[in-house]
C-alpha cells in the first residue's frame, strides 16, 4: 500500500499553493487581449524588471515562449537558427519552429555542460551577402539550465561571448531559460546580469517557480510589440488572464528562495544513488535538479525500475530502458529524497536477487 | 462621477464570478500536458457530451480552436478552406491559416444573415483530380452564430445541408461555435443537434457563457489526438490548466441559461436606440447578444459618441466614425440596459444641440 | 479527316519559330547559377530596359515569377496581399503564395473590366498599428490584361492611381504582366509607361510573345537580389538557361510587333461568333486576344461543342458547361480564324438540328 | 596569355554539344503544362525505365527535385526528415524544405564516405504515437555520390539497409542522386539496382551527364502525381520544356559512358596534387569526379592560388582559405588534366618561393 507521493517527474508537476490559490481566487482581472488586465500587466513589469529588460509578456508555455521567440527574431522568410542538437527546442518543441514558423535549424553539438563551442557557432554563420545557397542565420538559441544535459549552467562569462559573438555578425541571442533561476542560483549570479547578453529570454513560471500555468517572455518594447502580435496569431492570449498571473506573482515571491534547496536535494539523492550497485550517477556534475541515472545492470530495465518504485509512490520517467530521469522541486521534501533513494536502494537490491520480479 | 460601469464592449469582459473563483481556488488539478489534470478531463467529457461528440480539448482561446481546427481538417500541404468574407477566422484572427499554417483561404460572400449561398460554396469547391493549377478544397466553415452579421443565427436546416454538401464532396464541416449556446438558445434548438453535421466545433468558454479564460474544440477521437498534439506545437498545452477549467465547468452550470435574458436585453437595447434621432439600428433583426449601431447624424462620430458615453460608465467600441459596437452579457442586468439607453438618449440629444460639445 | 489544326487552347501552346530555334541552336551559354550565363544577362538587361525598370530576373514560369514577387515584397511573417477575387494568382497559381508563403490573400472583387475598386481596396488594407487581430498588408496585385476578365486592360490613369493609394499606406503594387504586352499594344501606351507606377512586375515570355518556355520579372535592383535569391530556394535557377533566353531575346523582336494582329483575329472572330445562333459574346468588350464564348443553347455543352471542333482541327477550352475559351496568338492566321468562325457556324448549326449529334 | 580554358568549378558548367544543340533545333514540342509536350514525355519514361522506377518528371533544378521529393513524402504538417549533417540538402538548398515545405530536418552525422550510421538513423526516428511533443519522422535522405563528402559512393547494400530500416519504421527513403551515374559506375552496379531501395530519386541531368538543363525525379505513380500538382505550385512547369529535353535525351546517349573517363582524370589528377608540395589530397579516396585539395602552406590561401590558376585558364572554386574544389565533367580531357596538374606545380613552387607574388 503507498503511503506517501514523490512526484519526480518532472519539476512541472507541481500543485498550486495556498497561497497561490487564495491569490487566484482574489485576483483582479480584465480581458487582457485588449490589454487591460491588471494583474498580468503586473507580473509582466515586474518579470521584466527582474530580468532587466524592458519588456514582458505572459504566454500559456514555455514552448510557446520560445516559438515566439524565434519567430520574431526570425520574422523574415530564409531565416536560420543555430541552435544546440540536444536543445529542448530541437528536440521536445515538434519542430514548431520549422513546421510552423518556417525557420531553419541549424544544430551544433551541445558539449556535456550544454554550452557549443565558440568556433562551431562561428562556422556555422550563414550572412546575407554569402552564397546564394545558403538560408541567413539570424539568430543564436542558447538554454540555461540545459535539460538535457542534466541541468547544467552555463557562465555569464560563456554567455557574455556568445553575446559577443552574436553582436559582431548582427545575430540575435535567444535564451531558452525555462530553469533560468535555478542556473541564477547555482552560479550566485543575479539573473538580470547572466542574461544581459540576450536580446530575448524565455522564463518558465511552472516548473521551478512552482505556478499552475505559463511562462514569460523578455526582450524590448519593440520585440514585445511584435510578440504580443504573434501571440494573439498563434492563440495564445488570453481573456482574463490575471488569474493565472496572480498565482505566478505569489511563485516569484515564494519558490525563487526555495530553489537552493532542491539543488541541495538533488546533489545528496545522485550521490547516494551512484552508490547503489547497478546504478550510475554522475553526482559530481549536478549543479541543479536534474539527475540522470544510468542503469548498469542488465537484468533491470528503466521501465521495470520505474514499475517497482511507482508501487511505492515514487514516479519517475524512464528516459529509455537504460535511463531514468528524476526531477527535484520545491514540493519535494529532503525526507522525501531519503525515502527516494531508499526505494531505489530495495528496488535494485531486490530486482537483482531477483529476476523474476515485477 | 461614473457611478456604474456598464461595459458592452464584448462579451469577453465578464469577470469570474464567485463560485468560478471558489472553484478555481479548490480546483483538483495535475499536469495537463501530461494529461493527468483531472478537472481538465472533466471539463473535456462534458463538453464533448453536451455538443454530442466524441471528444474535446481545451484551448486557451478561440482563435487557438479554430487554428487547431482548420489546421487538423487540412494537415496536407496543398489545402483550401472555404470561408465566408466576412467571418471572424477570415478578418479578425491574424490571417494565422495562412501566415502559420500555409492554408489557402477561398472567400465565399456572407449574407447579411451570415449564411453562405449553397451553389456559391459548390462552386467554389476543388478537388485533387482537377485542374493541376488548383490547391484541393478540404474544408468549409461556417460560423454561428454570426459576429460580423450582427450575431445572427444559422439554422439546424442550414447547417445540415451545408453538412450534406460537403460530405457530398469529401470535405469536412467546422464551425466556428464562438458562441454556439447563443445560437442554440435563440434558436431552441439543443446544442448537440444544432451542430450535427459538423466534423468539429470550437466553443468559446469566455464570451457569452462568462469563464475567464479559454475555448473547448469537439469532434471524433481521432480529430482530438491530431489536435492535442497539434496544441503542444503551438504552445497551447498548459500545465495544472484545471484551474482554468473549473471556472469553465460553473460557467456552463451557471450561464448557459442567462443567454436567453441576453438576448432579450439586446432587443430591447436595440429597439430603443432605433427610436433615437440620428441613431439607427435593424432592431427586428437581432437575434441574440450583438447590437451594431449605426450613426445617422453627420455631426456626431462613432469615437465622439463612445466618449460621451465612457463618462457615464458605458463602455462600447466604435467600429468606424459611423458604426458602434454594443454587445450584451450576463454581467449586463436589465437596469444596465435601461440606463445605457437612457445614456444614448442624452448623449445624442446633447450632440444635437452641442455641435461643440465635448 | 482534319487537314489542319486551329490551336485557340491558349496562348501558352505556340511552338517555336525557325529563327528561335536558330538562335538556341547558336547561343552562348555558361552557368547561370553562378551568373556566369551571358544570353541570360543579355536578356534581363534588355527586359529592364524595356520595362523601364533598374533590374530583370528569368524565371521558368508565370507562375514563379508571381509567386517570388509576393514573396519578395511580402517576406514578414504575417505579410497580407489584397488582390482581386478573380484574378490568375488567386484563382490558377496553386493558392501557392499561401501553401508555400504563408501569405494570407485579401480579395476584393473584380469587376467586370478587372479593375478593383479603389474605395474597397483601400478599405481592406491593415497596418501594423492597427489592430492586434489584423496581419499587415503589404502589397497590392494587379493583372494586366486580366485573363478571367476576357483579356480586358487596366489603363495608364488606374494603374497610377492604385500605385498613389500604395505609396500612400506604404504598400507595394505589383502587376501580373503575363499579357502586360497585350495590353501595352491595345491601349497604345508604351509598356514602360503602363507600369510605372508598380513596383514589381511579372511578364510572360510564352504566352503572346511566343518564346518556349519563361518569364521575367522586373523591379528595382535590391528587389531582384532577393528575388534572385529566392529563385534559387524554390528550384528555379537553371544552368545553361541561356538557351531559353535565347528564344525569348527572338520572341521580343518578333512577336511584339504580332500582337495588334491577333487582337483584330479575336475582335473579327467575337463579332462573328456573337452572331451565331445560339452562341453570345460581348464583342465589344473584346480589347485584346481572349474570348469567352457562351452557350446559350440547352441542346449542347461546352465539352459537346469542343469535341465536334476537334474533329476539325480546332482545339479549345471548354471552361464549363456553357462557356468554352478562345485565345489568339501569333500562329494563328486570319484564315485560321475565318476557317474557325465556320467551323462553329456549322456545328452550331449542326448541333441545333440533330440533337444526338456527336 | 590565356590559351585554355579548363574550367574545373564543377560539373555544372559543361556547354551543350553540337548533337545537344541540333536536337534541341529540331525537338518536337508542344505544351508540357497541358502534358502535350512529347519530347518531355519521352525523357520522362526513358529515365523511369533506366532508374527502375515507374513514373519521371523533369525539373529545371536537382534543388527544385529534392524539395518536390521531399515534400511530397513530407506532405503532412508536422514531419521530419533524417538527413546527413553535411548533405547538399542540409547545406547548399536554402533550407528550402523548412523555410517553404516547413519540414523538420533532423541531421545525423555523416561519415566520411557520406554514410550515416544506422544505429544513429534508427535512435532518430520518433514516430506519430510517441511522444506529444516530437514530430514524425517521415522520410530519410541519403545522397549518392555525396558530394560534400569528396563525391564517394554509397554501396548497394549500404543503400539496401537503410531501406529496410525505413520500411520496418514505415518511412520513406529518397536519394539525392544528382551524381548517382557516377556512383553506378564508379561501384559498377546499375543505376537501376542501386537506387531500388529508394522511393523517389532525383538525378541530375545537368552535373556529369552535361545536359544544359534541369534534373529527373522519379519514384511510384502516385509520387509522381503528386510532384506533378507540386511542381506547378512551385512554378516549375514549364511550357514547350521538350526543347530542354531534347538536349537532356542526348546527354544520357553520348556522356553516361563518359563518367568513367572523369573518374580516371580525378584520380591521375588527385595523385598527381597530392605529390605537389604544401598540397595534400586523400587520393585514395577518390572514386568518382570531385577532389578536395587542402593546402598546408601557410603562405597561400585557396583563394591567392585559385587567383594565379585562373590567369592560366584554370577555373577552380576555393571552399575556405586552406581548400579548394576541383570537379572533373566530360569536357576536361586528360590533356587538360595533365595541364592543369603543371599549373598547380608551378603555382605552388612559385608561390613557395615568393611569398609576395601575385
Amino acid at each position: 500500500m503507498v503511503t506517501r507521493t514523490v512526484d519526480l517527474r518532472s519539476d512541472t508537476v507541481t500543485k498550486p499553493t495556498e497561497a497561490m490559490r487564495a491569490a487566484m481566487a482574489s485576483a483582479e482581472v480584465d480581458d487582457d487581449v485588449l490589454k487591460y488586465d491588471p494583474t498580468a500587466l503586473r507580473l509582466e513589469t515586474e518579470m521584466a524588471k527582474i530580468m532587466g529588460k524592458e519588456a514582458a509578456l505572459f504566454v500559456p508555455s514555455g514552448t510557446m515562449g520560445n516559438l515566439i521567440s524565434v519567430l520574431v527574431h526570425c520574422e523574415i522568410r530564409g531565416s536560420e537558427v543555430i541552435l544546440g542538437d540536444n536543445s529542448h527546442i530541437h528536440i521536445y518543441e515538434n519542430g514548431g519552429i520549422a513546421t510552423i514558423g518556417g525557420v531553419h535549424p541549424r544544430t551544433v553539438r551541445n558539449n556535456g555542460d550544454g554550452t557549443m563551442d565558440l568556433d562551431l557557432i562561428e562556422a556555422a554563420i550563414r550572412d546575407p551577402r554569402g552564397e546564394i545557397v545558403f538560408p541567413t542565420t539570424r539568430l543564436i538559441c542558447l538554454e540555461n539550465s540545459h535539460a538535457n544535459c542534466g541541468g547544467r549552467c552555463l557562465s555569464v562569462e560563456y554567455t557574455d561571448r556568445v553575446g559577443d559573438l552574436a553582436k559582431k555578425h548582427g545575430l540575435k541571442l535567444h535564451i531558452d531559460g525555462a530553469r533560468i533561476f535555478n542556473a541564477s542560483v547555482a552560479l550566485g549570479v543575479p539573473v538580470d546580469r547572466l542574461v544581459q547578453a540576450a536580446d530575448s529570454v524565455s522564463v518558465c513560471l511552472s516548473k521551478g517557480l512552482g505556478a499552475p500555468v505559463g511562462s514569460v517572455i523578455v526582450g524590448s518594447r519593440a520585440f514585445i510589440n511584435k510578440a504580443r502580435r504573434l501571440r494573439k496569431t498563434l492563440g495564445g492570449g488570453m481573456r482574463q488572464v490575471g488569474i493565472l498571473c496572480a498565482a505566478a506573482l505569489v511563485a516569484i515571491q515564494e519558490n525563487i528562495v526555495k530553489l537552493e534547496g532542491d539543488h541541495e536535494n538533488a546533489k545528496f539523492l545522485a550521490d547516494g544513488l551512484n552508490k547503489i550497485k547497478g546504478l550510475q550517477v554522475e553526482s559530481h556534475l549536478i549543479e541543479t535538479n536534474i539527475i540522470f541515472v544510468d542503469i548498469k545492470d542488465s537484468t533491470i530495465t528503466g521501465e521495470k525500475l520505474s514499475k517497482i518504485l511507482e508501487e511505492h509512490g515514487i514516479l519517475v520517467l524512464p528516459e529509455s530502458s537504460s535511463r531514468i530521469r528524476i526531477v527535484l522541486h520545491h514540493q519535494i521534501s529532503a525526507t522525501d529524497t531519503q525515502y527516494t533513494l531508499s526505494c531505489f536502494q530495495q528496488a535494485m537490491a531486490g530486482a537483482i536477487t531477483n529476476e523474476n520480479g515485477v
